[in-house]
């Protein structure tokens, strides 16, 4: 084995930097330097995570004070995994540096500053490297992450809404107009915060939608959207908060852009889905494209890097629903981020994570 | 006190059974007289259900065999619990022998025998039935559910979507077309069904779709939408299992049949949909219009017969979104089959409901 | 019906203040004239919680502030729904005025101010209303509960300790010494606080221990097994939060006093447990002897003021396991609560809980 | 690497199964070579737990109908995941070929044919294996693991009452007698079974004792306290079932041997336990000692193959409270199986494990 990568984890205390850091204590071929956590700065990673207290690599791993300067030493690639707004502050001097940034907040996710403040109320505060950011989709941007300086990870719910549309909105087999996703988050989206909605006894035995019509992440759904159909794409977006830990569950409303008013041109248009998810996923190591009876489920993503797809058209309404089930703290954060330093560091991309 | 009421409950020893005979035995001004169930008969109902153990009106109620002729003298009004397909057999004789039925299952909710063969895959076995039942959907058919001889109570799901809707499509509102309807149900909806699907491994920290894209309901869903309608409507239903016992959350799509461009035209719109929805609600005791921030929650509806019912305008989309939140066993099940109860035996509606 | 009692609920924001609203508000020979809460003074109750918006006796019902000299002209009895700590100088200006209270906090369930210190760190602050106030179980002290101006309602792990063991300490079947109590409650027990702990994320799919091995609850136990037994009594207890909404599910290892050897012995041992439980219970609405195959099953109970009680005799250990399960919120808090009201104000003693 | 060691699973399609092949597919020094199953014989890994799908290592890996002959050459060691009764019968000519086993049902763990029949019901259908397998709990008995060609692996209430209480009869710091052990198990300990008591409805918001007071775990835990305590022991067990997937939360009540009367006895007495437990666990890397403030949780060891332990000496009752947690499908089954394999052939024993 070569020399492994060394790698960093800034703001390591919640639920994205634990997985982070349990998917780095595992990685083969990274040695993860250091985790920073002002609110933990002293105690081990076994004191804070109880989980790995025995892991010989978590042995003498103890939370800093995130200081960019002597992280640029510590660590080749750098993760942020910061609340929104915060992780710019450390990409700026990460950068500067020399460092490579994974960032898994929302700060760099879209190329419009316009579009971000229109989303997140107030200016971009670093609207120069909008452009030099990579959208970390790596089924998508495989070869741009390849040679990036500053990976911006996809929030949960865009990533379960838009691997199953981009390949069928590339080959124009739906039409870019009308869009609608329904999602189901586990309480892990929410993060690790103190507020009364996230209590047990008001999640549990609970079901609610939240942030309707104009959830945050519409931003960058529909960017990547509007890139992959060539066209501005607005489209309908509903969350809702459901009682398990992890899982999002993902039903789209999708219109294919030929008609059908039989059962042979049905099979057509099926037929043409197909193809366009088999170009594009068949050699994918984390999509599975569930072809027969079976549609996606979120226990069986939980804990894993993969994505289910599944689709149906429906020959009474001619719409197309698209299904997909995701883990959102794995590859709907921390996992998807690893397989992005995969690819940064040439190595196999499903290393540390299958 | 008048006379109490003489009712009885074939097929008790289901989850709506259940739910039926603790409504029925703490119903101020009905007699639970019979309760009936093959698996069960000679045990008395506190030896099957233990939470009716103790009860005062529980003491000697015993399940027997279901026989009509034998109800016809102990009841007046016969609720059937039972699966789909066997409730004709028993409504039969009883309504013959001059009892008033309201039967829970679906094999009186449609008025064309074709539409049920479509749906259901077999000939409808009492079609003269179809014409006599009525829907018992108490906010939309209070007035005919009054003389009615037979109630077809209705689906747990269509009730979450056709109380939210038939008010817009009635005041043309909305469009018929395009409706699009994602639920989430309880796994108590499936019932108490020993099925390698419902073991609790298998339900936990787990949400899938299923049945898509032609779920059963969408026959009396679009059915009773058409009438309100007064045009034929074919809608996109997406029905979903989540980890909890109870509750439906129904979230829904529909577009405005006047165009908004601003603000004022918005707010113009959002009246109408208010006007409507307080015309048809503002009195019902089981309706709960969310108008400021809060959005429906199962957890605030279930154990109780209401709904709640939200919507929000989309000014990016143009689209509106509906929520709706009930207890499928008790707004979608037993709780309306009481409040037809009490319609039909001239009782005050909250009647054992409150 | 003659004139319903008016009572008051001091505290009504929590989880038990809640249920006792919902008793209350259906209660049929009670009128809720007042409930307070300094977070919510203004708010009607229908706008803090949802559930309550369309009873009609909510209508017009709004929190207030608390005031002694007020509730007493507005209440004949009044329910204290507060912190440990704060309810004692609510009751003395109500009781001063001539109000009955019920409390359910911790603040007056003991007779020995030195045990309270022991066991609360700091000096009871009203030790004189010790000495007048009865601990609210029904089935153990009712004679005393019908004349109580101070009802000390028990606490929820008590409850399921007590009325298994009191019988069976009373008849002198076990032996006082070496008593063991091991339970597990849903998370409402903690009340609705804002802490980590209690987030979604840390009870969801979790099961820990707290408190081992000296919790508060130790001391309104002991001190009431020692008046049953006639000498001190102290006891093991472990409480443990399991991940459901509601429910304690108690397991009690005790010694009976007969030593046995061999089946007929074991019988004889066993008669007399089945004789003392039910000379004590045989009557009591709310006491559920399960006798048969089935053990206590806290989904049989939530939701209802009974307490399941079973027993085991270990032929192999010479021990006696006895299991019980009651609804927290319910019997162990808020429905015991009204059920002492019945008492209290003369009325059948299952008014308004069944 | 040198070459990695073939392995097999026969019944691979219950909890136990899968997540042995779950561990297998990524153990790095393992290659299993065949899975077995009547049920599923002929599909592949991949289609029967949609997890694997797209595992590289289970491409191709088909479920076969079990034949000892055809798995002896396949395999050097074979792990057996029948129920109980089924394991003995391939155990024999799978040992007879020259195979290591790995049995995980409860058929080989008592040395004491008797004492099988009076737990199991019936004779023991082959007693001599008894004397030749080997309790495969590798904390205790790591060196005749090494050289065993049968392997009993320890049940998962067992595992989490032994490790806990082993190393304190050994140091004789609590005595043999009066041992009480309280266990909560998630529900997939049930196996993936068709019953009633497993549906979703029956178990979620539901906590319940069974097999009160002799379930088969105690033979084993037993047997196995009786030669760690050189004395032949009887002990007290419940096990409940609570609404989580997986794991086991287990409460010991034992007597430690010196009395203590006050504090710096009860330090001197504690000092003692700990001292045991450091000497036997100090560095083990799948036992982690909680010996500050924290109590074990189900959700730390979920995933894992770890058991924590705590302990509180109970100045009141002089009474040692101990809790362990553990993944009952981990360290309570397959993780521990796992481990024994490590063992046997010589690899790491945390192989795979981490």
């Amino acid at each position: 084995m070569s020399t492994p990568i060394k790698v960093a984890i800034v703001g390591a205390s919640g639920y994205s930097g634990e997985e982070l850091t349990r998917l780095l204590l595992s990685h083969p071929e990274a040695d993860l330097t250091a985790v920073t956590s002002r609110q933990h700065a002293g105690q081990t990673v076994g004191q804070v995570f109880a989980k790995f207290a025995n892991h010989p690599r978590a042995k003498g791993l103890r939370f800093t004070e995130p200081k960019a300067e002597l992280l640029s030493r510590q660590a080749q690639i750098v993760f942020l995994a910061l609340p929104h707004g915060v992780a710019a502050e450390f990409a700026i001097p990460l950068l500067d540096s020399g460092c490579q940034v994974i960032d898994l907040s929302a700060d760099f996710r879209l190329k419009s500053a316009e579009t971000y403040k229109d989303f997140y109320g107030h200016e971009h505060p670093a609207p120069a490297l909008l452009q030099k950011s990579v959208y970390g989709l790596p089924e998508i941007h495989r070869s741009e992450i390849k040679g990036a300086s500053l990976v911006a990870s996809p929030g949960c719910y865009p990533t379960s809404i838009l691997l199953p549309l981009i390949p069928l909105l590339r080959a124009s087999v739906i039409k870019s107009a009308a869009l609608i996703a329904d999602s189901a988050s586990g309480v892990s989206g929410a993060g690790r915060k103190l507020e009364m909605d996230y209590l047990f006894g008001e999640c549990n035995e609970s079901m609610r939608a939240y942030s309707v019509p104009k959830h945050r992440h519409l931003s960058e759904i529909e960017e990547q959207l509007g890139v992959a159909a060539g066209t501005a794409v607005v489209m309908q977006f509903t969350p809702h908060l459901m009682p398990v830990n992890r899982g999002i569950l993902t039903t789209i409303y999708a219109a294919p852009t030929e008609h059908f008013t039989n059962a042979g041109e049905m099979a057509h248009v099926n037929q043409k889905i197909a193809d366009a998810y088999r170009t594009a996923y068949a050699t994918e190591p984390f999509v599975r494209l569930l072809e027969g009876k079976a549609l996606p489920d979120t226990k069986n993503v939980v804990g894993t890097n993969d994505i289910e797809i599944a689709w149906r058209l429906d020959g009474r309404t001619g719409r197309l629903v698209i299904l997909s089930a995701i883990d959102n703290i794995v590859k709907g954060a921390s996992g998807q981020a690893v397989q992005s330093l995969n690819i940064m560091a040439g190595l196999p991309e499903t290393s540390g994570l299958m």
